[in-house]
């Protein structure tokens, strides 16, 4: 039981509603995944991190009478950072998420060049910036520091080996609520020289 | 002259083309001024602080032979969170701008409510909350910290007056480039414990 002094809106109970149930979990995306964890982290006071609103191009909108306005043509950006962001324990946290369905290696044509550029400012300016990658056909999700994927694209390599995923990155363990408990493997890498956070049972 | 070492894509001469020209100034909007700057900002490599993409629900897509995905029907949706955040000098920010015609007042009907609840939660999570409000009579943009709003908004206030702003804000200066150096005040409000950053001339 965690207890929160004067958390703004906290929950006695907190809401499960949105958050996954592990018996209907196999299957379902990383972004829910994620958005279920950033929700709970964020109504029992451990975190706040979002995933940012998808970037459209809004072309053309029309204003019916006695409704909303109506954007009848608009388009996809390419978007020029990552898709998390978010405060914890006092730090800037960002980070991007992908999955592959690859049983060998993730490969780093599913990263937009700006998104790489993005992180290696959010590590220049202290904040802590990771990869999650999720290997569908383990059912299995890494969490990669930024600076280890960064160093390999450099270098100009077009992926990383599932096997140098296993050994450079840290498997982001499952549980009830949140399905994905990745703020602990955060602790572990990036807080490891301080007092270690209350974790939920 | 600020001399950056090792900082990502850095440019020998800041670009200027995006960033708004003094005497073309007046009248642009206070979202387009919060632009430049962070687009200034983050070439010379002093924060890293980006608008998010207004959130919009997305209803129908089509896909035309050979082309891009089009999106056909969509609404924007109510934003649940501020519309900036980013990292300066290692600590998460975050802040809503606003503009009012009012030479008065700033009204609160303007700020929605889950936005003073996410910023609530910033101040908790130890980030630098504040607000932007720009009063376009004056041509007068203060900064004024998110605790200070959240008191009046909790005590049941609608508005904040305008007296008040310049007492309990601070006036963010303009200058040539960036116009609205508003990381200056957040360096006075935020930092004064510590050692000054170097400003530009």
């Amino acid at each position: 039981m965690i207890v929160l002094i004067g958390y703004p809106n906290k929950k006695n109970h907190v809401q499960t509603t949105a958050v996954s149930d592990h018996h209907m979990g196999r299957g379902m995306s990383l972004e829910k995944d994620l958005n279920d964890a950033n929700l709970y982290y964020e109504q029992i006071g451990r975190a706040l991190i979002h995933k940012k609103p998808t970037p459209i191009q809004v072309v053309k909108v029309e204003y019916p009478a006695r409704s909303a306005a109506k954007i009848c043509e608009a388009y996809y950006k390419t978007p020029s950072t990552t898709d998390y962001n978010g405060i914890y324990r006092g730090k800037p946290i960002d980070f991007e998420a992908k999955e592959t369905k690859s049983k060998t290696s993730f490969p780093f044509k599913s990263i937009h060049k700006h998104q790489i550029e993005h992180l290696r400012k959010v590590l220049y300016h202290q904040g802590i910036g990771f990869f999650i990658i999720r290997f569908t056909s383990f059912q299995a999700t890494y969490l990669l520091d930024a600076a280890t994927l960064i160093a390999m694209w450099d270098d100009g390599q077009k992926s990383i080996s599932y096997d140098l995923v296993k050994e450079y990155g840290s498997l982001v363990k499952e549980g009830l609520t949140p399905r994905l408990r990745y703020l602990d493997n955060v602790d572990a890498l990036y807080f490891k020289e301080e007092e270690s956070y209350g974790k939920e049972s």
